[in-house]
């Protein structure tokens, strides 16, 4: 039997939105409870999460205020691992965040992988650090080739599954910030990139994938856009200022 | 039903070992066959893995030599894509390389990643880059901390898991090099930093785990130790002479 779940999520943080959207579409009940990163509860460390990140979850125990979390219930943490457990909980129902075989199972898994290695590390530097957002175009185009060919797919196939859970919150992201020329890369060139993937040909595929993704209500109900066009723009603006103001 | 299964491996890589581990622990057939990481062969990127890498399984297809791989079977690679893959195969036997549990199958997935991202880095620069490998210590008292208390048990139980498949493969080579005093830093540097491993009562229940672990059949038809000795001696001669000679 499943047990009580209580997420500790951001709505800015793209590791978090992974299991909040496996949870989502696990159909599984739970509790969300938002932590502010820049100002993160003192009982946080201590008594969910020891790394102090998001996600984690409290699985079990008596029902709390999420914010005097039981020592009876179970921390976990680390959003990969996370969205397994999910999947974990809902299998015997028959239900399944994974294809069924083996092989589109290690599909899936390695889709997640792939993207992340290759994206996660200069859509970060583009975006805090102000490489130019041109860096993410390669890792979109290893995206676009691992996509199958079928244009209502998702990353592995008819279902949506927890390859879509991982890459969607990177790309929803790197797409709002774009979109809005927000980074701390020169004013304008995230623009230019968003235009790029909006109007170049061999972006087809990976638009049709993203308007799949978010078009599901696992994604609406939980992308809160305005949180993090705020966030992102107050913590880059100084960067690119002073960047600016470097050049000059 | 399982399909045949060749593994491209190389003795001297932990990532490939997990995998080997695994498929060992799985009882399932396989082929094994050797990739020379300095010397690869010309058919590896294009025939089996595009990122040139090892471990990547051959799965399906008809029987031939792995030196000609089918473009019939499917190629898959990471190593804990690998490893998951593998236990996915044999789960509908009743066999399993996880707990059932869901709380449990999360403990060894966060026991992977912790180690992981903590361990890998350190490790490497203080093998070929020379930084003093006292720099793994702080790794190993974090997996001290996440080993069950009972000495008799594994990563996450009483069962061998993948916690332990994707664990070994670096705990093994770590302690084979600080051993033999091979690495790029100082001299002495390893061969002390194994004596405190080796005495301190705080890596205890570290030696234990490892002794149990590495008493296993997988393991132990596995690791080569004379070629993970040579290769890395090999690879880091140069480094620690040249680094020595800088300081002079």
């Amino acid at each position: 039997m499943v047990e009580r779940i209580t997420l500790y999520s951001a709505y800015v943080c793209p590791y978090a939105h992974r299991a909040e959207l496996a949870l989502k579409e696990s159909g599984l009940d739970y509790k969300r409870f938002e932590i502010d990163l820049q100002n993160k509860p003192e009982w946080y460390a201590p008594k969910v999460n020891p790394a102090s990140k998001v996600p984690a979850i409290a699985y079990g125990g008596p029902d709390v205020d999420p914010a005097s979390p039981s020592p009876e219930s179970t921390k976990l943490a680390e959003s990969l691992v996370l969205i397994e457990f999910v999947n974990d909980l809902i299998t015997p129902t028959g239900k399944s965040l994974l294809p069924a075989d083996p092989v589109k199972r290690a599909n899936a898994r390695f889709f997640i992988e792939a993207f992340q290695s290759k994206f996660g590390p200069v859509w970060y530097s583009s975006l805090f650090k102000g490489e130019h957002p041109t860096t993410i175009l390669p890792a979109l185009d290893a995206l676009v080739g691992l996509l199958p060919a079928d244009e209502g797919s998702y990353a592995v196939g008819k279902e949506w599954s927890l390859a879509d859970a991982a890459v969607t919150p990177f790309l929803a992201r790197a797409f709002t910030s774009l979109k809005h020329d927000i980074g701390a890369y020169d004013a304008g060139q995230g623009k230019a990139v968003w235009e790029r993937i909006q109007n170049e040909p061999k972006y087809e595929r990976l638009r049709k994938y993203y308007a799949l993704v978010t078009s599901r209500e696992s994604f609406k109900s939980t992308y809160v856009e305005d949180v993090i066009i705020e966030t992102f723009k107050k913590r880059t603006e100084s960067i690119r200022t002073e960047r600016a103001a470097n050049k000059v």
